[in-house]
């Protein structure tokens, strides 16, 4: 591997684990055992490698999001579509983690992080305005309005909630229960249908999450 | 005032203010015009503040959400005491911004932020029994444990999305627009009168916000 790759995902890691905030690019050189001068030739500060990582979680979330487009039916494929996007940002969690002193100290990341956020918001009126012309659910303009602001606090202070709670699940069954948490949301507008698709959630959940 | 309460009142306002990973205890004695000396006298490091800060917190807190059993049944009622519980966790905002860092920082105070994230879920199963009791919901238990989740994760993190997004309102503004969100989760669960309590709901948070 490059030095370049191997300082980013040495970087990323140290993060995640670690926090980013008590993190100096000095502790991130000894990680790698390199000097800081060579990690200083590749990037110029522990800001450079942020913003980076940062670029590379905005491509990817892209990516993920543009997919939504278009052939998203079942509620199977709304499952994978939605542990795909919780998988990449566990992927970056330090992000979410430390949200908070990250917007403060990066302003530029502050206002790309506040466009991702916008685009997560349009995913998610995209699915419900397919779900409601679908006659899947109905729903008030209002509270359909208040349905995204949930399922967008939900997909975005996931890991926050679970850091608080120290509930200590792996991985894989935090982010199936989160996907579980996420679609629920919809089922109180699907009417008559509701009952049977909360079961068809529940079965799917516990399958997931005992493989 | 005495330097104690001074101290004290000074290093909430600048840790609300500034974000508290990035103040030193010199740089609180700076905005206090004292010296390190004296402020070491009454704390001994930033540590012992920020532990008598949050004993406060959690004094206030538990008195608010020990106030919530009994007598609360009209909407006026819930929408004051989400409105005054939503002010206290704006007076010490901080914790609730710079929460992941908090969390890793001070093991105590994430043990106790824990317990009293416990109480705020009592607190909400309480209100939701209650309703259910009296026939003004319906639900079935597995989403009622999911609305729980819902109106927690609003309740906790209403001021870092705010902070994300950036409005700019007003705090009472963003208070009154937090406790209708949190309130509006539960319309789909009243059937029947879920419309015109919306319609009520809607009334409220206009007035309110235009006071």
């Amino acid at each position: 591997m490059k030095t370049r790759d191997r300082i980013l995902r040495t970087a990323l890691t140290l993060f995640n684990e670690e926090g980013e905030p008590d993190q100096t690019a000095v502790d991130l050189a000894n990680v790698l055992e390199i000097s800081p001068g060579n990690l200083y030739y590749h990037f110029k500060g522990k800001d450079a490698i942020i913003n980076v990582l940062f670029e590379n979680f905005e491509t990817e979330m892209r990516m993920i999001l543009g997919g939504s487009d278009g052939a998203i039916s079942t509620l199977e494929d709304q499952w994978v579509f939605i542990y795909i996007l919780l998988e990449e940002i566990y992927d970056f969690r330090f992000f979410y983690r430390d949200l908070g002193v990250l917007l403060a100290r990066y302003p530029d990341i502050a206002g790309r992080f506040r466009g991702l956020l916008k685009e997560k918001r349009r995913a998610i009126e995209a699915l419900l305005t397919h779900l409601s012309g679908r006659e899947l659910i109905h729903i008030d303009p209002v509270l359909s309005g208040l349905l995204v602001d949930q399922i967008l606090g939900t997909l975005t202070f996931w890991l926050s909630l679970d850091q608080i709670e120290d509930t200590d699940l792996p991985p894989a069954h935090l982010i199936h229960r989160t996907v579980f948490q996420a679609m629920a949301t919809i089922i109180p507008y699907m009417g008559a249908d509701g009952p049977e698709m909360l079961d068809r959630m529940l079965d799917h959940y516990e399958r997931a999450v005992s493989d």
